[in-house]
């Protein structure tokens, strides 16, 4: 595999992309994105769970169908909680798009995110879908992980490629991070994310593909606890590559790639987390069901004691047993144990006499790994998290509305 | 009512109480407390539903009998995630109180607090219950209110007198906070709280009592979402005010002082939570299920990006209706109505014309109300949170294991 860290959405054939300002955001910053294929495309999407989703989410899930061209994204601003007007307005930038591209609405993707409760400015987002000229390259991958960016420290993208019997397919992915972060979606997903392919996937397998990787990656996840008004997933293969058809081993490999990138996302997310100084891995194994695991490892991960204990780079291992103890699993505390980079630290529910110096040494790394088993069965979790320090205080309370 | 917030547990007729250091804190501050009952009293208790319950909880549990005298509390060391030697300490608390007092271990109730993974020191403590001389007044009330203390910035105390056909009776309380708070307990509790009363309440309507005032006071309330190891409540009530029968509505007014103690304990752990700058008090009304109106008051006073936004004085409510949104509860975002202090800010899931500058100076004020009316059916809760700044950082990431 082949990975291109400077490549991104238009890395594989037969896509083109952009990205300009359109004014919604400050300082001639870019916000206005747009994803085209030139021939339709098949897509699988998941969107938020969140009751309150924002008026792009309720249109695109109305809209949505298997045969996409375009997905076209505002930052700046989420459309969410804007009533009868903001779905309107959603409306809009789907037909507006549509006319543009000479495609029907029917192809036509939408994703907003920014400042939630603010009416859309759709007079400039007009003017912005008329001067959209999508291209491959460098530039175009740039330009469109830069629109799609809010509170983004920096662009998440990537490309990978790898050789199939019939040529080479290209994976290209986007993300934006970094506030409000914390996926639970239907199937799955979080945050906006948009994945192109010119593999030619079938439409049966996409969705397949799609669903085993958001639990890997994009659903691993959370920065915050926060699940968003506007998560969007998007995934387009066009099959540009060829006419060809994938053999089983074929399609894991492409499913590896797809893993791949996707992770990579997404940990580009929570390491750009607001005020984030260090990402920590929550691995818990020995559980009695995959949702004791799950439950365990994101309560851990979302804790505010636990998440303060890694930001003062303090060993505080009480709070992390603490935080899985009220996550709802079946285990019994005299059975758990409990690894800190590999260092043992519980043994049958009971600290064991382990390096002090060592471990507070092991707290002033920037990626850390906490290893849970809880002795049960052999379903297991992983979750992503960070810290919360100072910096996420001062984002977060002087993030103006 | 008769409110009297310089007494406390001693308050009651036939209560003694006392608190000293025995050397588990640092310098000479206050770390064992007790409350003893001259006759027996009967007892009503709960305890956290967190799995990794420490060893107090655990042995307090099973020797827990409804005729109980007294109440040993140290502070400064949580006897958890303290395995076999932890279980074995708790019994000795529970035995060199019964052997002190003259009265029968299984009459001894005890609760611990402090820090996680530290074994109990069992000698400090062995010497510090032979010292204790518990007493009525003034002077033992505060003593005793400061011995539970651990990141507390002040005692919580008060007791109430309320006049019956027979003669007036006391309820005495006594709580803790500051940290680790967000109760969820079997029948319900918090933190650690003792309530002492000389009303001849019956052994059956005891639980009763205790069960309903749970739900209105410490239930409802979240500092940081992290539920405690080692939450207990006690309810203790002697009889010794007389032996007479309580009508019907003695009972009612007895409930009512026993919620207002309770509630105002609760209230001081809020605003004594752990670098709180705001009490917050979120309403949800309209809701379809009582568990509904709870999960969605409790999302949104434990999401931190809500909290942080409270200290900021931002009226970002773009983060109350996500939360809300997030919470599991049955609602359509179009009918959702949003008040802060009064003042109407969503009305059919849109923002209404609001006047900012009024709404940024309400923002500037100690005490906060959020209303949130999910216009679905009848149900509804309130949750009593607090914002989330500097010094909650400073606190919990400098809290050294």
């Amino acid at each position: 595999m082949k990975v291109v860290p400077t490549r991104g959405i238009s890395a594989p054939k037969g896509f083109t992309a952009t990205g300009i300002s359109c004014g919604i955001k400050a300082a001639d910053k870019k916000d206005l994105a747009l994803v085209f294929s030139e021939k339709p495309a098949i897509a699988a999407a998941a969107f938020t769970t969140n009751r309150v989703a924002a008026a792009p989410v309720r249109a695109t899930k109305e809209n949505f169908s298997p045969e996409s061209q375009a997905i076209i994204i505002n930052s700046g601003n989420a459309n969410a909680c804007t009533g009868p007007d903001g779905i309107a307005n959603a409306w809009s930038m789907i037909n507006l798009t549509a006319k543009k591209l000479g495609c029907k609405p029917s192809k036509v993707l939408l994703a907003s995110t920014g400042i939630i409760g603010h009416a859309l400015p759709i007079k400039k987002i007009r003017v912005g879908i008329k001067e959209l000229k999508p291209e491959a390259g460098v530039v175009a991958d740039q330009d469109f992980s830069e629109a799609i960016m809010t509170t983004d420290a920096f662009p998440k993208q990537l490309a990978v490629q790898i050789e199939l019997n019939n040529g080479p397919i290209w994976i290209g992915g986007c993300a934006k991070g970094a506030g409000m972060i914390a996926p639970d979606l239907m199937p799955h997903a979080t945050t906006i994310a948009v994945i192109t392919t010119d593999a030619p996937v079938k439409k049966e397998d996409l969705d397949i593909h799609m669903k085993s990787t958001l639990n890997k990656s994009f659903n691993a996840i959370t920065v915050d606890g926060d699940t968003s008004t506007n998560d969007s997933f998007f995934l387009l293969a066009n099959g540009a590559a060829g006419d060809f058809e994938m053999s089983i081993s074929e399609k894991h490999r492409f499913q590896e790639a797809l893993d791949y990138v996707c992770l990579s996302l997404a940990k580009m997310i929570v390491r750009d987390g607001e005020g984030t100084t260090k990402v920590v891995e929550y691995k818990v194994v020995g559980a009695k069901t995959e949702t004791d695991a799950i439950s365990v490892a994101k309560t851990i991960a979302n804790s505010i004691l636990v998440k303060t204990a890694f930001f003062g780079e303090d060993p505080n291992w009480g709070r992390i047993l603490a935080a899985a103890g009220r996550a709802g699993a079946v285990f019994d505390p005299d059975d758990i144990e409990l690894d800190i980079n590999g260092m043992a630290i519980i043994r049958l529910g009971v600290a064991v006499d382990y390096d002090l110096a060592a471990l507070a040494q092991q707290m002033k790394a920037e990626e850390i790994q906490v290893w849970i088993n809880l002795n049960q069965a052999g379903h297991q979790a992983i979750t992503y998290g960070c810290d919360l320090g100072f910096d996420f205080v001062k984002l977060n309370s002087l993030y103006t509305t």
